[in-house]
């Protein structure tokens, strides 16, 4: 089903890798609810993934950028709004990475450069377009940005290493520049608490299986899927939530707000 | 604008009072969707309000029902049913009532008769309702139901007064009974905090303009309207949010997560 | 070991039933710190338990109030100040009772003459106790007011049935009548919201033992016991906590910002 | 008062500066409560601080560590354990600074550079404290660890600048951290929200005047004094809260929990 609810939007998706990402599924959406579309994501993620099957598939350029250099963002901005002939409307970050997790280096023992790293990619990296969008005053007036978030910004998945502390610093600075851009151009700035959800991206977390399945079965309607965030992400984008802003909305069957259910108590007699 | 989100579907909308009323906003938003509507109210408040007018509009039947009374409740969605020939896909509950705050009685010196009287209305209203729909089995699969709440459920607004209770209860009732009938049939349960709002209702309460005057200066986007709530909880009705469940969503143009304003700064110096 | 952090201190402890009862543990903890106490519970519970058996150790006197009529509270907290010769410290409200839970009635099913009872014992009662101290001017200036609660107030736990709904009230109240107590008098008045334990009153709720199992494997420190609560009401009672208001603390062992443990993760995969 | 509350426990003390500080009214109140401590500041704030004044009167070593340097804390870490004869008890981490805040430069023109270090003194310096100890198996069991947090971290206050960010991020650690060292040590890890503050730190921000004006009239109880922080630091150190851990816990004489009050509504109407 399609409504025609980004009919004459523009907007730029960060971070569809393949046919797995919940990118590439926001795009996918969005083309089918009118909106036009730039793809971007990081030079070594366009060499390892397929995206130029989507550009095909929803009739748009894609534009590199390595988020943690300001002078991509701002050429990346530079060349969509040429693209669109105009100001854009949307923005997905759909973005992550911890070389501490990569390298398999315990939370306790994180290596700080690579901490760093991470923080520059996931976290900052939101503050950084948003910094260059802001500049070239290049988002129309009651525009929309979401970020995707998980649930360990609020409490401990072990496994989860430092994109905790990604996440947490990455919804801080959801918040913090909503108010700013909120009160300057009535943009919205929210990030969404996803389900697990098994992308290329996610299988990289050590002991993501367990996980998966503990929040399947700690959900009153289970995990929500990619194409079902992109469903979301469509709500957010259009004009009928102009009023939400500077929010964390948890996209999670009901995870967040279960403190056990019934299949979690039964597994524990086993 | 309207983009059929809500084609095919058929609600319920309990709380128009007037055309000020969310409740009447909404149940004009959901038939400009698609959607066929049931109306419903007190019958003390269909006597005082204009809720005929608002009937002949969206073409919808109105059945009065006092939701104290399970009888009545039962009645109505019996009624409803056969008016659709189907099940309910979503109910909107935007009821309300303290008589603390009608009798001008001080929070600390409540009338506990009072008090149980606005809980049954305010709050229970909402388990009495999803109740009586599960025992007849009146909702759809992934059916939506939307209870309208106020910040109040979080932090103190001293004119409030036990409003402030009630909101607390009733959004612990859309997480309790969300996660019975999410694990049951997938029909999920939300609140929406919304801004102050001038309604009928809300002028009731003391100190409402100092309220909402604050409100407006405190939320970088302003106070979100009457309008923009039905908007809001057309997507929440819609199959574009499956997976959002028992949680409480702020529709508040930021004021939630917003601590301080240069506004309120600036007034802090007068 | 005790410090004579309550030394000069005069408490009512409401709700200790036997020696299992958080209640007793505290009212032994606020004695061995110099505080003098007086014991309340209901009549029937005054029966049920061993309550006298506490009085004579840390000396006090029971006086028997029902807590859903004011005329008992009033006195109560007449004959407690009589008692005292003066005003009163802290005030401790360890009071729960679930008729629903009792009967063996399931949530979606609840009976509301038993639910609106439930209320009025577990939380209303609260706020009858403070707006009779209020009346009567009983607490000191910078007195403390704790009340015991548990997390499902925020999550659900689908067993413990309307008593999370009560919890929410109860917590609701806290922070309201805490502004006002706060104001009017630097009375603070926090909620505790304290790991499953095994009382006589927790045994009560069906599951419970799956429950506690549940909340020990998912807390890093595993569960609070009451000794251990009572030891954490000692700091809440005395001086060095004052500007701690309206809030509710959770003494869990971690529990409540814990996602998973690699303990459950393991019970997943059994 | 005095109780010996921290009789035979040793800690460590981050970030006194001068009388002003937190850290140093906490380093006196440990001390009169029995403690043995170890005090350690940044080289640069050592020079421009009196903390040798405070050093002679809690009769404590002077250990420098620039936080940003492993090596620096580990050889504080093994240098306070041979003053001490043995292990660490407690931590203080009252360390934060913001180079974006320092120069000037608004939140949405950050200087990434100024913002990593800000970061790395301000968040990471907790978790490098804790990897360091950790490592050297320095903190004894139920041993505990606080750090100095702003409610910055939940809501937008926007002349806090890019701090906002850095607690989260620092909230965050010690939540993850706190399951970690929880887990294997039952050592507990929180941190204290504290009420605006007039140190020498806080009195850098922009604006903070007004913003300490406007917390004043926000809290039912006003805003709470580093004294009063130093009072409930030490009930953390204590041995009364050891199932307290992971917690954000407000100190704020009530701010946190109300969304408005009289004095502010007062204030609209100028």
């Amino acid at each position: 089903m399609a409504y025609n609810l980004l009919q004459g939007k523009k907007g730029i998706i960060f971070g569809a890798l393949d046919e797995k990402s919940i990118a590439w599924k926001t795009a996918q959406r969005c083309k089918a609810e009118g909106a036009e579309l730039v793809l971007s994501n990081a030079p070594i993620a366009l060499r390892m993934g397929t995206i130029n099957q989507l550009a095909e598939e929803v009739n748009a350029p894609v534009i590199p950028a390595d988020v943690t250099i300001t002078a991509d963002i701002e050429n990346l901005f530079t060349k969509a709004q040429e693209h669109f002939g105009g100001k854009i409307d949307f923005v997905l970050h759909s973005i992550g990475m911890s070389l501490n997790v990569r390298k398999g280096v315990h939370y306790t023992e994180n290596n700080y450069d690579f901490t760093h790293k991470g923080l520059d990619i996931s976290a900052l990296s939101l503050h950084r377009i948003l910094q260059v969008a802001m500049k070239q005053d290049a988002i129309n007036e009651w525009g929309s940005v979401v970020a995707l978030s998980y649930i360990a910004a609020q409490r401990v998945f072990p496994d989860y290493n430092d994109m905790a502390d990604n996440k947490a610093m990455l919804e801080s600075i959801a918040r913090n520049f909503g108010y700013q851009y909120g009160v300057k151009k009535n943009v919205r700035i929210n990030t969404i608490s996803q389900s697990p959800t098994r992308t290329t991206a996610g299988s990289g977390v050590k002991g993501f299986d367990g996980f998966v399945d503990f929040a399947e079965k700690m959900s009153p309607l289970g995990n929500a899927t990619a194409d079902q965030c992109a469903d979301y992400c469509v709500t957010l984008f259009s004009d009928l939530t102009r009023m939400v802003t500077m929010q964390n909305l948890f996209h999670d069957g009901g995870f967040s707000f279960t403190g056990v259910t019934q299949a979690i108590i039964e597994q524990m007699d086993k």
